[in-house]
């Protein structure tokens, strides 16, 4: 099962300077494979369930490791069986409509 | 690692009454031996990392069986590794503020 | 228009103990007159859009003046037009669903 | 009170197929004067608090007006006072991170 996910990642207890953490995270997305594009407030996630998942995992323990006391994540999930569809895909889709509008 | 999470599954493509499905989505997670409390924007799990995670692809799996083209799902994620805390404590601390105040 | 929301405020810098910050939100909300329902991941709010909108800003200026730095709050925001429903509507729904399976 | 916010709107009850609705959204983010960047599963804004809100507000609005029944939509929603920073700012500087390493 393919996901197509946003994830945004809090760090508690560590200040409020977080760029350091969300790179960590966004470096082990990539050794992991999966398609990501980061933006000002998460990261586009693309891949595997299984493969999508275990990153966000290893996530949460390296920034645990590197002392994050505490991490609150939210996380938007899409699943479709209907038809395929990538994030480039899904941009595109909104972007045709402006274009012709 | 242990989780408290919240999870809002939106399913699409089926109408405006999603409850059927939620429900089949609180069966899940009670099977799956997590601890849950629905309200009335989510449901909040607490269990072990993977556990969590096998239940939320079961669900999301299960929906597409039952017909669901798509579905976009909202999860909050919390762990931490300074102390332990239920899903309970933390209802329980912020009553504490309020009755003292 | 009616709003039926679920709110998680996370401040930043501030250590790793919340529920001080999310107590002074609850009183916030109540004062404004708002349904709210805590739970272990947020609160459910009830009310008219823009007193629902109100009372999260006086939330986030409350929490700057008490000293917060930075706040990164998640919101889920549910409007619809064909029926009324309340958030014990919602709850019910799932449960009458399942009490019948 | 400036934010920078993340925003996911899911209509609901009109099919899968959501792009024309995300479109007329972003035409209104538009003209409200607020900074927007479209991602693959939402959109970033800046721009004033009042600002956002109403612009969030209408959007809503305008997607029932269409004939959506039901909207849910996520909302992450950040303020700082201890420093400005843009949209532009925060993904710069988890790069700089990145280029570092």
């Amino acid at each position: 099962m393919k996901v197509i996910a946003d994830v945004s990642i809090v760090p508690l207890g560590v200040g409020v300077s977080l760029s350091k953490y969300v790179a960590e995270c966004e470096k082990i997305f990539a050794e992991a494979g999966l398609k990501t594009s980061l933006h000002a407030y998460g990261t586009n996630l693309e891949g595997e369930w299984e493969a999508v998942f275990a990153a966000i995992k290893k996530c949460h323990e390296r920034l645990h490791e590197m002392g994050v006391p505490r991490i609150s994540t939210n996380l938007r999930l899409g699943t479709r069986v209907d038809r395929p569809q990538s994030m480039e895909d899904k941009v595109r889709s909104v972007q045709e409509k402006l274009g012709s509008s």
